[in-house]
């Protein structure tokens, strides 16, 4: 377990700080933490992401080598992340699915994206110290 | 205090496995959780970061609007993570600077960069319930 | 998990010391932390609830909008609640039920009162992540 | 310290949610859970505080036997939201003063008003035995 | 640190339950659990403490070899149980003194009584290894 | 959760330092902390028990008013330490009953002595709440 | 639980650092935290193992009287120890086997080497209360 | 900080049960767990040493490749653990010492022997980062 009071902390571009609220906030189920005129922070389960107003946003969400996102260390979480994905209708690049499955990286994975093509990826290893 | 097995996870791109192992892990203290053709696994001090063997590095380190890090609850680990940064030589984009001075926000912030142009930032608030 | 030691606080008006005592501590569960001629202070399960005697009662227990409580992580400490209030012959409100069935927010909740008809609310939400 | 799951959860009438919004997140610094078009939801520094749109707010906010808040473990923790407070510009209804000087009760304690005259009161104990 | 759920339960004698409600909670700042027609449950720092009403207390204080209390980890915790004690007027049997000075094992130590005789001892140790 | 570094801590007469050790360590396992000619300190599962050598040693085990031990959060702890009393072969008092069934007190118990007539209980409660 | 920051040291001989690394860190799933000329420092994990560049490596395996490894509290953490072990073709010396069985001291076991014969033991005591 | 209750199991060589045990429980201040006719467990500060009575002991103390011990994450804990060395006269191969002195790594470090040669080194790095 983690014990800390540390923070991961990561800047993203958006091209639209509302859609990036709605997504997040409203749809995704995190904490908006404060909102600038060019940015908004958001406490992303437990870490920091912060969405800054850009001209630099991807023209497509292409998964690799760029992406973000958390990995669970108990599965049931895993479960409600994906059904309050599928269950507010967000884009899914690829649904879940099992990598490395017959070794001890098992894990199952799911992708999509958020309105400005940052691509985020929900994990679940089936051995938790498979987790970095 | 964060008290979870979760893990943030990142995926970033770098054009020189040996040389993304030797800045994250010989320089910066981050552990080498695991070793592929293709990419390595770091434990990056409590959170995974992936470095993905890829050509769509930046061309140079831009620090916004994309870049990530870590923000410290204890002004101690900052100055201790500046430290290991000078000591190492490692390439600092903008040294220890101070942000919204005057206000709640207040901060300490500085920028470097990966071998891979990757823009890396370490931080620490005064007030730890700024950290979001 | 909040690992803090800081302690939500709140104060609420009762009309007669011992009636709120008796409620709280011999019914509901919760711990007698300090006695004063005007107000008691209870240990609410990790929190702290002040009664203070008051003429400012309200007339009849109205759910909306003023109403406080807790909210359990897991279903077998509301379910032991629930057991208890029945236990105990508490008058309940409302009793449970279930509330945005077949959305992330789905969570099952229980309203009562306590004699000097301040409205108490127990909760428990399937993912707990919607619990703010 | 309190290791729990468990969220205090505590309901209060608000006569308009941008303003609310505006108080508790922007100024305050809480973190907006969600927002629906009649209330908004809060992470207040660890539990939860929902502002329902209603009538029902006080005409002028009278501390008594009605309010809320948060009593710090650290006395740092508090010197800093003082500081927020002020640096803000919230309106205060009675600055910081030492209650029970003298006493192993001994205090400080800072009250201040919503935008719909909910009354807010933070603490600081010099003996954290003395917090509930 | 000791991270467990479990509470050390410790069961005394008492001729008279008022008398060791108010010495325990409204002095020496213990909680009230629950109270029977012959017993009181104690929340007592963190562990259990049940006052039984019974005959067989004892004629007068005697520390050895019959006692209990608490070791505390932070040397501020037992100064302010020390002044909480004087400040009270609790009837102390042995003030504040130092045992097994120079050695590894020094630590300061206080014993009083409660109205029924049992006696009660605070402990700090300089060296927290030495607590058992 | 308790997560606090201080002990309980509870002394108890002895006849026998050696029949004392031989109990507390090698059958009901206890850690043996520190071994003095007149006393035997015990890590006892977290907390710390003290076996003083004396006369004051009772006749015979009477579980009332005194007696010590520990309350389980969880029921396979419980379980597991009746096991081992019944396999090292200790003296019961009186094997597990429950008490207060049907209410949410309900709980299951067990009492044995140490071979100096000390007397020690073990117990659960289906509902944590009710540890206290 | 062990919260604390401290971290068990200890140093074991290797004939070969590649041989070692690979062992502990792509086959076991230890990380590296640094490695030097003569040495790389693990964690082992959450302890700390040191493989020194040396001659005086053992010229076969020999379980007794040294050898070390991790005591999982959790069974299920050590089936999952025990598969990464088999479905990396690790060169056991002792699989799976129960000791103890039908006392409170049972446990499972399993021993095997790494490439310079130092000899390590996974172990799950079905008691947890036995793991010292 | 590591909260876990994993437990770092090394087993070493020792040609005297009771020579051991004074050193480690009544000298160094580590608990007895357990004691069997051919070895003893200790709770060696969280983790467990287990000293099987064994004739290959080594002729004399040699600091590496083979030693073990604990990093301290705390110097006032490093600084008690010297003074407890020193205060009960116990070996020491090497004294207080400094080492990677104007580097990230340094540290603070002290080698003594137990009565069977096994050397056991206690560490604390500046850096915290640095203990594994």
């Amino acid at each position: 377990m983690r014990t800390t009071s540390d923070a991961f902390h990561l800047a993203v571009p958006t091209h639209d700080l509302d859609a990036a609220q709605d997504f997040y906030v409203t749809r995704l189920g995190c904490k908006l933490a404060r909102r600038y005129p060019d940015r908004i922070t958001l406490d992303f389960f437990g870490d920091q992401v912060v969405c800054h107003l850009s001209d630099e946003v991807a023209e497509a969400p292409v998964p690799y080598p760029r992406h973000f996102g958390l990995t669970f260390a108990d599965g049931g979480d895993f479960d409600r992340m994906v059904s309050t994905i599928h269950s507010h209708g967000l884009a899914v690049l690829s649904d879940v699915s099992v990598r490395f499955d017959g070794t001890p990286a098992r894990h199952r994975t799911i992708f999509l994206a958020d309105p400005s093509n940052n691509v985020i990826e929900f994990k679940h290893y089936d051995d938790p110290r498979q987790q970095y």
